[in-house]
């Protein structure tokens, strides 16, 4: 009896906690932000809820997808990109994805100091996603972190990502517009971007264009795209590649200006199209929260619960092979009709 | 009665060929190998009893693994190494993991090609792993991989990753030892090696090291290792920072001296200590593996039944936020104490 109103005291709460936060969220208010999104990247399951209330005030912010290997000047360019848009006083917010240590931390402060000169301005908020959650679950949380700015009322959403990686180009594909971004001279220029990343963009931008092979590189990323004349037919976008010196502020107005370009395509295509493209994007995104789920609380039980322990310990004494232990303890765990 | 004796046969063929599979492994037939390579990495789930049969034959193989940007010259480094692994004899195993795409295939072409060289020499087995199975799963194919390769009797097995994404981390993590791979002056020298994978190098190499601040990254890196005094406490393996010219076959051997440095080191590790390094890493790969076998058993069901396609109409529509929509894909599906 007593626990049961507890429990209900408990839960009650909670309900006023979620409905505190997203009040505080949609009033724009950063330190609830800040504490969401933290949050989030901890993989803390009570966020659901928040994420549930929020959702219905998500749909307005226009996300822009960065990616490209590190050294290419992903954080020079978005910086500049920040200061095109706050001076035609859209606000923006900016997520990088990195999914780092904190041993290498010393590199990202380094990244992130650069955007300080925005630190002041309320229209600009800009955070790291450190994925460091124990699950991995890169995309579920940028996802969620997109939502929450979103739902604060920015105008652009910018996400920076190392190119690298699946999870990462899931994150990507939920962009509405995607810019690959490689320097001259990497490998063989498409080295930079073999990572199964390339369909995923709609424009490339050649940064640091003043270097030695920037030429080249233009060539072997137009041939690339040329190769697939098929994609393009019916009207599709096909991908441009442009050229910039994110540095000295070059070229960055062009790729904004393509990027309205693409977001005004995509806005004007025929209902069924764009029907199609809406369900391929709710799809990976779907996809990728049952998987961080059902990894999530799979895991946790069976190392809650001993079972994980014991298993490594017959593997590592030889009497059970890992390919056995694997079976054994997944097939209790889960209701399918088919394994 | 019938069909009862059609599903005996079935299995009992299913058992043979198995058997037949395992018997070509171990002889080392190298069509075998490839098949059930390519089978792993199309995520079959047949090759599970394979794998299991092959395990009590594995254990023999030393395993190494390299990462490190796209362009810092990991395949022509590879090649120097495998040259100087033959001239003593040595049998090798590469597995270049490239989380790749069609659109990119030329590229990694081109690696491959550079290896050409050994094409013809049977103590040489290269393999490319494209990881391009529906549910993502690098590690645990990777790792399968290893396992044939080991089972076949290679006497090292280098594998080959570019080295970002949680997946690649578990990977490395998994090798023997661990080289990690930078360029002078990509970034700000560390920006390279950013991905929390510098935790995981058992040794650093700085290939192209005529270029241009290699002496800038050398002392980078060697700050980096000395902040942490504590970790090399008690005789524990301190990482070295190499230089070398793969292309021009400089400092390849010094490396491949230091390997069987690390390998003697561990080797002599007290049991206490060795048993709780293999621990981690028998943790870090049966987890991977459930994490895959949960994941594609859960999503395979929920898009057969209908189910996930169900929920992201009911999303398109607006009738279903995706954080409900995925509670009620995902609680149904597993069995758990706690979730």
């Amino acid at each position: 009896m007593r626990e049961e109103h507890l429990m209900k005291t408990c839960s009650e709460t909670d309900t006023k906690g979620v409905l505190k936060i997203v009040e505080d969220v949609l009033a724009g208010n950063i330190r609830a932000v800040a504490r969401l999104i933290r949050d989030i990247d901890n993989g803390r399951p009570e966020t659901r809820s928040t994420l549930k209330a929020l959702h219905p005030h998500t749909g307005n912010a226009y996300v822009l997808g960065i990616t490209g290997a590190p050294g290419v000047g992903k954080s020079t360019l978005v910086d500049q990109m920040v200061r095109h848009l706050r001076k035609k006083e859209k606000t923006v917010g900016v997520l990088a994805v990195d999914p780092s240590s904190p041993f290498s931390g010393g590199a990202i402060l380094g990244d992130r100091i650069r955007m300080q000169r925005h630190s002041t301005d309320q229209g600009v908020y800009i955070r790291s996603l450190a994925t460091r959650g124990q699950f991995g679950g890169v995309t579920q949380s940028t996802i969620a972190a997109i939502d929450v700015l979103d739902a604060m009322g920015k105008d652009y959403i910018i996400v920076e990502t190392v190119g690298v990686g699946q999870g990462e180009i899931d994150v990507v594909k939920s962009a509405d517009t995607t810019i690959i971004v490689v320097i001259p001279g990497m490998g063989d220029g498409i080295q930079a971007v073999k990572a199964g990343i390339l369909e995923a963009g709609d424009l490339f931008l050649i940064n640091k264009s003043d270097k030695e092979g920037a030429r080249r590189t233009l060539m072997d990323l137009t041939t690339m795209i040329e190769m697939n004349p098929d994609k393009y037919k019916n009207g599709a976008w096909k991908p441009p590649v442009l050229m910039a010196e994110a540095k000295y502020d070059k070229g960055v107005v062009a790729l904004l200006n393509k990027v309205e370009k693409h977001r005004e395509h995509v806005k004007f295509l025929p209902a069924s199209l764009k029907r199609q493209y809406n369900e391929e994007r709710t799809r990976t995104e779907l996809t990728e929260m049952i998987k961080k789920r059902i990894v999530e609380d799979v895991l946790k039980d069976l190392a809650l619960s001993g079972e994980l322990k014991n298993a490594v310990d017959a593997i590592l004494d030889g009497t059970k092979d890992p390919y056995s232990a694997c079976d054994e303890l997944v097939l209790p765990k889960i209701r399918v009709e088919r394994t």
